[in-house]
């Protein structure tokens, strides 16, 4: 156990501030057996639609041979597909190799000066920011369950004088939600910073009402200038390993990105994903899939919420910011439940911005939710 | 026809300076019949051999589902394959969403001043120059046949205070090929200029003796801080749609592009190639595909110079530029080409520095350069 333990920290080192994938888990470290990924923020039923899809429609067909062979299409023609799905001009929409492509172009194009980073949160925002860009970090309080405040991040915003702003919605690690209503009076207050970066990658598994509608502020692009919408489809979708997102923006900016680069930035199967994504009969089934995922979602953290040796923190997103209320370390835990019950969750040891002993705990499917719950109720 | 003729003038114009993708095309105007992509510039055996692979390591054992569903590796986890292929240190090996990440990342980032580029060649070397750096043209002569004439670019270098130069190896879209012994003499007398970016994207199509021995400045980066060895996969494994490349650099820039970005800029089945990349077997199997594709290039080559109404440059790469001498525009001929016979060509009307009328043909498989032939005689 001790040498896969040592074997698992050194290649977390060599990770960064990220968790080593699943894959390159099994690649270096062969003898772990990981039964339940639970690391990985993504929608189980989701994948399995778009694998039946795919598999009906590229490998039965034989069309997969095409799709590797020849240059997928422009970034401009593949616009069109999301433009279908969302209703929002093509001209809008700056098609990415995944979402954090966008996030990079944005952070390394075109801030200057400040930019404010509500803090715990995915690291790439501040580790990204270099030359004429610096993070300044706007700390989450432990008290308030690290939610972001949305009237006391204005004032800090305008108190030292920000640039431009970073908004999660809802927030990685703690899945805490902003309302679209509160999110509308923040982008009218906040017209003269030059952008407010409004991340959705996880909108996909937040609800207002019991309808469970979808949520989204794309509809405020067109009348915010300063206002980019960071989506992902990893999570919603479930398909990391195709590098499929958007950014939303001002036109021009779009413009701008094209002009001078991210001519062929999507691969072919991230380009088929993006028909399906423009699709009435998928998105139906999709839309079953996602409301599946949050209810089972919902039961799971319920269940949660039961044991004694955690704290389990509010969350509208598909994973919760667990705390270890009976003296045990977030590393320790997390090697036991990797060794002893094949379960992987996120240690958030290196979070900055988190005080205590934190594990972020991703829904799965029905069983695999079961078994996390069995091994936590062990410990 | 002339529907057609509209439909696709109408949808180049949409790509810019580069030819719309076979894909794009079948999308927007089905009713064209491609018979032969000829504008692609691939080794089809490679392709075959790739999918072949494909096949049966992940579609027939189900593995795809993992490949699709999780993260890919990180940047420097996949750069160890590659690192096993070439025998070049993964600190310096970029693994890139396509070689032209890596050109966009090189020419955004790093450097200032004047980059010195021989013309006619592929358009984004200029394009993506902005900011800080201007594109300096060097005129390629047609009395030459456009190759590049080492001692008079070092020259131009020189004269023109130049900081940065790209070299081509062979250049597109003529093919044009310098030796090793030539490029080492260049390399050391430029050791002032701050980047040398040597595109060897066509590198595996080119031969200096009979051996057709694969021929690399790869060696070379370590004695050369400034150089940058550009690496397309999608020429000479065919497997565009995949997003394969690299580049080859000091290792501080390297570490400098990973300090502050390209995470995950590699996707699950590009992953998957880059480990076949690493394996003796394939690799085996693949120098047989690209030494029969390089002797059937030669062969169909030979037949295209008895045309009489076009005149073929000399290439060491997988596709020629064809030259038409009786009085035709390649607009023309490119579209009959593509309507009376499902022959898809380039067209280099838009390409920068050519005096004439070209068109670029690539080499296919045997039957399918017998078609282009025939099509060729018959105008």
């Amino acid at each position: 156990m001790n040498v896969i333990k040592e074997k698992f920290e050194n290649l977390k080192s060599k990770s960064g501030s990220h968790s080593p994938s699943i894959n390159s888990i099994l690649k270096e470290i062969p003898e772990i057996q990981i039964e339940v990924d639970a690391c990985f923020l993504s929608n189980p039923y989701a994948t399995q639609l778009f694998l039946d899809y795919f598999k009906n429609d590229l490998i039965k067909t034989g069309k997969i041979d095409r799709v590797l062979e020849f240059y997928p299409s422009q970034n401009n023609v593949i616009a069109k597909s999301i433009s279908k799905s969302i209703g929002i001009d093509a001209k809008n929409i700056f098609v990415c190799n995944g979402a954090i492509e966008g996030i990079q172009a944005v952070i390394h194009n075109l801030l200057h000066g400040k930019l404010s980073i509500p803090i715990p949160t995915f690291s790439s925002y501040y580790e990204y920011c270099h030359k004429n860009i610096e993070a300044i970090y706007y700390n989450l309080k432990k008290e308030e369950d690290y939610a972001l405040n949305l009237k006391n991040y204005s004032a800090f915003i305008k108190e030292n004088k920000i640039n431009n702003a970073v908004i999660i919605n809802p927030n990685n690690p703690n899945g805490s939600y902003i309302s679209s209503e509160d999110l509308k009076e923040f982008l009218e207050e906040h017209r003269d910073l030059d952008a407010i970066i409004l991340d959705e990658s996880f909108i996909h598994f937040a609800y207002e009402n019991s309808s469970m509608r979808l949520k989204s502020m794309q509809n405020s692009i067109s009348d915010y200038k300063n206002l980019f919408i960071v989506k992902s489809m990893s999570k919603d979708f479930g398909i990391a390993g195709l590098r499929c997102g958007y950014l939303l923006m001002n036109e021009e900016y779009v413009s701008q990105f094209l002009r001078n680069g991210y001519l062929w930035n999507v691969n072919g199967i991230a380009e088929y994903f993006f028909t399906l994504y423009g699709n009435e009969k998928f998105l139906k089934e999709y839309e079953d899939c996602r409301k599946k995922y949050i209810m089972e979602t919902l039961f799971f953290v319920n269940q949660l919420t039961e044991l004694k040796n955690i704290n389990v923190l509010p969350s509208k997103a598909n994973f919760v910011l667990v705390e270890l209320i009976d003296g045990r370390t977030s590393d320790e835990v997390s090697a036991k439940l990797l060794v002893d019950h094949g379960i992987y969750v996120r240690n958030c040891s290196d979070k900055i911005g988190l005080d205590g002993q934190y594990l972020r705990i991703a829904a799965r499917s029905f069983d695999e939710n079961q078994k996390i719950f069995r091994a936590l109720a062990q410990l």
